[in-house]
C-alpha cells in the first residue's frame, strides 16, 4: 500500500509540476519563474491537505522527493528542444489535458487515505471535502499565481469530478478496503475529467 | 451561548455565500463555479481562524451545514427566475452590501469567541487581529478568485469597520460577558459599514 | 542572540511594510488600504513560516509589535509629503529595490532560526524549504493582492537569491553557529538580489 502510494504521489507530482512548468512557458517566465510555478502546482494540493489536517511540517517540507522532482521535471519542460514541441497547440492541449487531470485524480484520493490514517475518525463529508480541496488546491494555486481566473471556476466539469470520484473512494473505503477504493476513485475522476473535456460537456452558465 | 452563535454562523455563512454566488454569476460562471465561490467564500474565515488557531482540522471540514448551506443558497441564486430579479443594478447592490456586511460582522465575532474558548489567554492585539483577518478573508479570498482587486483595499471603510468592532467585542469580553460582547461587536461592524457606503464615507486616497 | 534576532525582524518588518505602502500608493489605495497591504506583506512571510511549523497562533497575532510597527510605517509612507518625495520614480525604484531586498534576505534566516528551535531536528532540505516560502511569501501575497503577477515569476534571480542564502545558511549552522550562520545567509541574499538587479542579471526566458 505504502509503495502503491509513494508510485502514485510521484505520478501525481510529475502531472501537476508539468501543467504549471507549461503555464509558467506560455507566460514567458525565465527558467526560476517556471520551476516556481511548477513545484507551487505539484506541492500546493498536498500542503493544503495537511494544513489543514494539522499534519505539520507539511510533507513536502520534510521529504525533498517531491520538490526535486517538481524543479527537474520544470527544468525538461524548459528545454528549448521540448518547449519547441509544445508550441504545436493541439499537442501542448492534450499533455495539460492528461497531466492535470492526472493530478487532480491522485491528489484528491491520496488526501482521503492522508485522512484516513490520520486519526480524525471516519467523517464523510471531511473526506470529500479534504479530497476534493487538495485535489483542486494546486491547479488554483497555480493559476492564481500566473494571473488567471482559476479553471475550475470557468470549465467543464472539474470539480465535480474531483467531488464524484472522493465520493467514490470514501464510500467503498469501509467495504472494499484502501487499495481498491484508491483506483476506484481516481479513476472516476481522471475519466470524468477527459471525457467531459472531450466531448465538451458542460454545465449551465449564467 | 453556543445556540446562538450557531443560529448567527448560519446567518454569516448564508450571507457570504449570496455575496459569492452573485460575484459568480456577474463573471458568468457556470453553476459549479458559482458553487465553489460561494462555497469558498462562505467558509474562508472560518477555515483562516481555526488554521491561525490551530483547530484543525477546521470546522468547516468536520461539519457539513455550512458547506452544505452555501452549496444551497448558491443553487438558489443561480435559479433563472432569481438571476433575473438581480439583473436590476441597484437591487443587487443593496444585497450585496447587506449580505457582505453580515458576513463581515459576524465572522470577525465569531472568531472572537473561538479564540476565547480555544485557551490561548486574553490577548487583546490577537484577538482583534484575529476577528478582522476572519472576518475579511471570506471576501478577500473571493475578489482575489473571482479576479478583482479585493474590495477590502480599494472601497470605504471596510477594513475599519471590522477593526473598530472587534476592539469593542474584545473590550467587553471581560466586562460584559460574551453574549453582549458579540451582540454590540457586529451591530458595530453591521452599522459602520452600511452608513459608509449610504453616505459615501470616504479615506484619504493617494 | 534573540535581540539581534529581534532587530533584525523589526527591520524586515519595516523593509517589507515600506515596499507593500508604496505598492499600495501606487494603485491609488485608500489610506486603510495602503495600511492594510503594509500590514499583510510585512506579516505574511512570518505567518506562513508558523503555520507550516505548527506554530499557533503565529508570533504576529501573539506579538502586536510587528502589525503596530508595519501601520506606523504604512501611515508615514502615505503622508503627502513622503508620497510627493516618491513621485521620482528612480528614486522609489531604489527605494523598493533595498527593502524588498532586506525583507528577503531577513525573512528566509529568521524562518531557517524558527525551525531550528522549534524540534523539527535538522534537515537540510526543510530548511532552505521553508526559508525560501517564508522570504519570498510576504512579496507574493502583496502582488497577488494588489493584482499583479507576483515579481518572483518574471524578474531577475529573485527566489535563486533566497536559495542560495538559505542553503549558506542551513550549511553553516552546525558549523559556525546561529549568529553567524544568519549573518552570513542574509548579506548573501541581499548582496544577490541588489547586484542582479544593478547589472540586469537575467535567467534564460521561454
Amino acid at each position: 500500500m505504502d509503495r502503491i502510494l509513494f508510485f502514485l504521489g510521484l505520478i501525481g507530482t510529475i502531472s501537476f509540476a508539468i501543467s504549471g512548468a507549461v503555464t509558467g512557458v506560455n507566460k514567458k517566465m525565465d527558467i526560476f519563474g517556471v520551476a516556481v510555478l511548477g513545484v507551487i502546482t505539484a506541492t500546493g494540493g498536498g500542503i493544503i491537505r495537511d494544513l489543514v489536517l494539522g499534519e505539520l511540517p507539511p510533507a513536502a517540507f520534510r521529504e525533498p522527493v517531491h520538490a526535486l522532482t517538481a524543479i527537474a521535471v520544470s527544468i525538461i519542460v524548459f528545454l528549448p528542444a521540448v518547449r519547441k514541441r509544445l508550441d504545436d497547440k493541439r499537442m501542448q492541449g492534450t499533455l495539460l489535458l492528461i497531466t492535470d487531470s492526472l493530478g487532480l485524480a491522485i491528489f484528491t484520493v491520496s488526501a482521503i487515505q492522508t485522512a484516513m490514517v490520520s486519526g480524525t475518525g471516519y467523517n464523510l463529508f471531511l473526506l470529500v471535502f479534504i479530497g476534493t480541496v487538495s485535489g483542486v488546491g494546486g491547479g488554483v494555486l497555480r493559476d492564481v499565481l500566473a494571473g488567471d481566473v482559476p479553471y475550475i471556476f470557468t470549465k467543464h466539469v472539474y470539480a465535480c469530478a474531483s467531488i464524484a470520484g472522493a465520493l467514490v473512494c470514501a464510500l467503498l473505503w469501509n467495504i472494499a478496503g484502501g487499495v481498491i477504493s484508491i483506483i476506484a476513485g481516481s479513476t472516476v475522476i481522471f475519466t470524468m475529467r477527459v471525457l467531459s473535456a472531450k466531448y465538451h460537456w458542460s454545465l449551465p452558465h449564467a
